[in-house]
């Protein structure tokens, strides 16, 4: 298990030797290459992970399209929440966009962490963070332009991942059509 | 303390008398006007509510605009989250957009209750699908175009509080110009 997790952990919880000990023993690596799928819609996410490297999308199929809700770069968590709970059908794929690095644990593995009283801080912080990040993206995509949310988007991640984007996710992600963001980037570029 | 919190809970819960009992003891009343402020933008959140009936928006000031999060109606708990957890300054406003009947503890009172198992898991669901309500709205507000969104709005909320919300309001919360909303709803009526 990579120091990357406990550095990780240790951005949001103060975490006892002990602890990280139980934590580090289940977590198992798992690689998928580029354009390769992590969970399919309608499958259920048997895993919650670790994102150590590389480049991620959330997205799904709305009447035939399909929808970029997120990016992701590492080191984060991630799971397709709900599915995993409930061990139900996801209602999401997951997509590695470039070469990714994952460390893996099951449901199972993952109710032993939920003892932890660090974990569990852990968890409610990771999950107060990501709650606001989707409050504040709801907020730009309502009073910025598609430009402004485009440009915010250059700011916050790093050009060399962004260009590993292909245009139409961004776009879907934006909200825009691929033309529409074609056209942005072209004033942007002058 | 009304019926309307216990069979609240029990939407989420199964709650044991005697937690019941405790919950119950400490909440209470406050009734807020038409457009009265619940809560300040810059001030600290000091309560969490239950709301029992009435209409209210969340909203915040950006770049000198006002700009609507979000309408809630009853029956239905909230807070400001961050600023009443950390007793922090709010973010943003909360208004009451007709008579509101309120029923608010203060955050030593809420300690108390999160001794209780069926607190917890109560608060675990609520905020699960206060997280997915945000993240669908978040897709929606990508996907659809600002009629389709609105014309979701009519379909969600009962057609005499839809009434109630100004345009203004209604127009921020959904992205577009006051004039846009406008054509779209003379489009709709013809």
């Amino acid at each position: 298990m990579p120091e990357q997790l406990k550095t990780f952990l240790q951005k949001y919880v103060e975490l006892p030797d002990e602890d990280w000990e139980k934590i580090r023993q289940d977590f198992e690596k798992q690689v998928f290459k580029k354009d390769e799928f992590i969970l399919e819609e309608g499958k259920i996410c048997r895993y919650f992970y670790f994102f150590e490297k590389g480049l991620i999308r959330f997205f799904l199929n709305v009447d035939g399209e399909d929808v970029t809700k997120n990016f992701a770069i590492a080191p984060y968590c991630f799971t397709s929440k709900v599915s995993f709970r409930n061990q139900s059908p996801a209602k999401e794929s997951i997509q590695a966009l470039d070469e990714t690095v994952l460390w893996k644990i099951d449901r199972q593995q993952y109710k032993k962490l939920e003892e932890l009283e660090s974990w569990n801080m852990f968890m409610r912080k990771l999950i107060n963070e990501i709650q606001e990040f989707i409050e504040n993206r709801l907020l730009e995509s309502k009073i910025y332009t598609a430009e402004k949310n485009y440009t915010n988007l250059l700011d916050r991640y790093p050009a060399e991942l962004m260009q590993r984007i292909p245009l139409k996710h961004l776009a879907s992600f934006l909200g825009v059509a691929p033309q529409s963001l074609s056209r942005i980037r072209n004033k942007l570029h002058r």
